[in-house]
């Protein structure tokens, strides 16, 4: 046994001696589970794994990995395919918090729920479901994966609360020094308030804990959606490639008039092609889709270049307002079509626009075959058409010149635009995965250049992207480390996570 | 010369010497500028303070302060008036930043400015309407007070951005241990994405300089409202004390139904009749109006008991739907009058319901005579109707118990309600300001108790608020600690601003 080795082995006994409710898992069963199943480079996967059935066990077992210097990686269900799945950084043991799966409370009038991270969103859906709940979700492609770990990693979805870490009010969380805390109101004890206001007296410190290795969130409030009186989609076929630019400028002003309090979504014929084919359907070899296999695509599956969803939520005749501008901006771009759909409280809920989790969103990694993958490439752009149409160019001609197809969305928001371009690929096929390994690392140092950074990124390229975050030499990089070293100065939690120092 | 008075000598003159742009205040002009006007007991006031003119020259003066041990107190503008103004814990030098006043950008389509901490809401209405500049304020009370300083203290106005500190973009911060970082997309050098996104790669810092002792904001992205295409205005009188409850559900109501963006208000009939009138005009003697006088100054300046003040903005053809369900629902409760209130782009600007600072917001400080002040208790309250009313009731009979006048406004949010209650008193009268400030302690206690928080609080009883989020054996506080260690080791920043463990 190596010495590193057996430290875990000593670690692993002592949490199952003196844990409760707690269940270890080694071996191959790990190995398998724990890994990312979308990696462009294979990797062993983890060594080690601990499931814990409550916060008062995960505050054990920090405390304990505190004692014996042992590294925790902490996943709520390890479902954020595309940015790593479970992967985990070396050395360090998986703590998978998927036992820990209540619903604590569900709020309507105020709207809001209380989850434990091991909650799915189909779980959640599924109760809301059950008890007919007029609540409606904001879900992520992907259903299977958590509630909490999807807005703790600034997970996106289709609705007015489509920005799930913005809808968090209130944590428990486990600091990496082993302390218990809640946040805001959850620290005045029996008050009801918690899920009710994001801030309380002093610094708010949600936030903190974000896209973060500074503690372990065991508890989450989330705001939920009430059940609108009405909404109406528009899904809008754009026929050009270069009306993106337009469609973008009619949207932001949309958006900037308070039509739109939904941040609309614009992507390209992938999107619906790699859901409902694959790409030996259209093309053979490997060569991007060209032109005429555009072509084949569009006219077979009915999309157009561009296909823009807007979802409006609200009373019947405001509605109609706001689709009439909608609609009259919308007919100004150059060929595109229109077509409405309207939904009202009492026609059937399977009609209505409401954000229902899927398991099937793993499809469109097959669309290069049954060793299909992807990674995803999510930043920020201004609010510009021309900006927007101008990366959009750029993005896919890198893309193309690497060999690959492009695939991408783009969720308008108040002030700047979201881009998630995910990119598809054979995992078979290694020269490939170098060539990407080396594009993700080169897109992230062309957006810094051009003054843009990451959303949210593979483990894998997060200290290279945190790198980008220079100003003052490194002093935001150098302020996180403090407050890394006050909240975890043993190291325990995700010790590599929020490091720009280590490279890939 | 007092050894603390001899270090802090050998501060300023080291700080005169290094430091090139700064100014230096002491003596009697000191102690006079910088103290509560408005304090229960009275004070000496600052013995020293400075003034610098940029950000590099904060940072030369933390770190200065870092060497000697000195402690700082920052103020923006100081004008926190009814929280304990220019107030300064014992021994700390001001950190006067009124001189860096610059506004450095000002951005129409994508609504947002970039200032300096001693920019007043004047100046920068001022600069606006000097520049034609479509864009629209929140304003509090008083406009003599720093736009950056009332976001930090989480100030409010009345309007869709009267969250202030919501609307915080991107700060240029100077930790407490001299390092000067740029949060968010501001990390990117050269990016022009700061104000245009909250967050960026890794866990959001902004709020943490919120309500805190950890930094010196330099620079602040705020967002800013887009003038409307029009807005409406319902002003509601209603008659009886009682109807408070039905009110705030009916407000409720309308807002769950995504009727009202804004934050709708409901001030009592003092909140006119200090603004307009001194209690001398209706009432002998020192006990609180009584409900002949309350009646009286009803009739007078015709107000109802209760006023709601309620604001929609965008499209005409939208307002007037929510217009019309607002006057449905106001009209269902007994006894109360709406006045409506159009007004639409291309209107006279003064009739527009936008925020315009004024200077006047200290009227009505002078409703016990010339000596008179107020001291506010901003807290947070469930979006219930029942729940509003009980506590409205049990203040007011608190007050009146103590011989003071119920002044108290409720801003209705989405899922919650801010209650601000201004305690009007006379300076002169110690007996009355003894009895306030024991008072004040018992308030913060009582809504402990009941499970409700202080939004905001001066100074004087920050200590004692901060208490009462005890969950976990005060861990949330402890955690503070630790980030004040991280960041200021040395406690160089308003070092008694967020401890738990100083008392009054």
């Amino acid at each position: 046994m190596t010495e590193a080795a057996d430290l875990r082995a000593h670690f692993l006994d002592e949490v199952g001696r003196r844990v409760g409710d707690v269940e270890i898992v080694t071996g191959a069963a790990c190995a398998t589970r724990y890994r990312d199943p979308f990696a462009l480079v294979p990797s062993a996967g983890a060594e080690a794994a601990i499931r814990p059935g409550s916060a008062s066990s995960v505050q054990a077992i920090v405390q304990i990995a505190n004692t014996f210097g042992a590294a925790l990686w902490p996943i709520s269900r390890g479902e954020n395919l595309g940015y790593g799945g479970a992967a985990v950084s070396d050395k360090c043991i998986v703590l998978d918090l998927m036992r820990m799966n209540r619903i604590l409370e569900v709020n309507v009038p105020d709207g809001f729920c209380l989850l434990e991270p091991g909650v799915s969103f189909v779980e959640l859906f599924e109760h809301l479901e059950a008890h007919d709940i007029p609540l409606w979700l904001s879900v992520p492609g992907y259903g299977l994966g958590s509630v909490v770990g999807n807005a703790l990693e600034r997970g996106v979805g289709n609705s007015p609360y489509g920005d799930h870490a913005a809808q968090i009010c209130g944590l428990e969380v486990v600091l990496g020094n082993g302390d218990l805390i809640r946040t805001g109101m959850g620290a005045l004890s029996g008050s009801g308030m918690w899920q009710r206001q994001k801030t309380a007296l002093g610094p708010r410190l949600d936030e903190l804990f974000v896209q973060s290795n500074l503690g372990v969130v065991t508890k989450m409030g989330l705001w939920l959606m009430p059940e609108p009186e009405a909404s109406v989609v528009v899904d809008v076929e754009i026929e050009e490639r270069e009306t993106l630019g337009a469609c973008i400028e009619a949207l932001a002003s949309l958006k900037r008039r308070g039509l739109l309090p939904d941040a609309p979504v614009v992507s390209n014929y992938l999107t619906k092609a790699a859901l409902v084919s694959r790409r030996s359907d259209w093309i053979d070899g490997s060569t991007p889709l060209d032109v005429s296999a555009i072509d084949r695509v569009r006219k077979k599956l009915g999309v157009g270049w561009w296909n823009a969803k807007i979802r409006i939520y609200g009373l019947p005749t405001v509605l109609e307002i706001a689709l009439h501008s909608t609609l009259e901006a919308m007919r100004q771009l150059p060929a595109c079509t229109c077509t409405v759909s309207k939904w009202r409280r009492g026609a059937p809920k399977h009609l209505a626009p409401r954000g229902v989790p899927s398991g099937e969103g793993l499809v469109n990694s097959r669309w290069c075959g049954s060793t299909g993958a992807h990674i995803d490439f999510a930043w920020t752009l201004p609010l510009s058409g021309a900006e927007v149409l101008r990366n959009s160019t750029e993005m896919e001609k890198k893309l193309f010149a690497t060999g690959l197809d492009y695939h991408s969305s783009f969720y308008v928001r108040d002030r700047h635009v979201l881009n998630v371009v995910q990119i598809l690929f054979d995992q078979q096929d290694s020269g490939m995965c170098a060539a990407i390994d080396a594009l993700y690392l080169s897109l992230i140092a062309d957006a810094a250049r051009d003054g843009f950074g990451m959303h949210r990124v593979p483990l894998r390229y997060r200290a290279h992207a945190a790198e980008m975050f220079g100003f003052g030499g490194h002093a935001l990089a150098q302020c996180r480390e403090r407050l890394k070293q006050a909240l975890d100065p043993n190291g325990v939690i995700s010790p590599t996570k929020a490091s720009s120092t280590e490279k890939v």
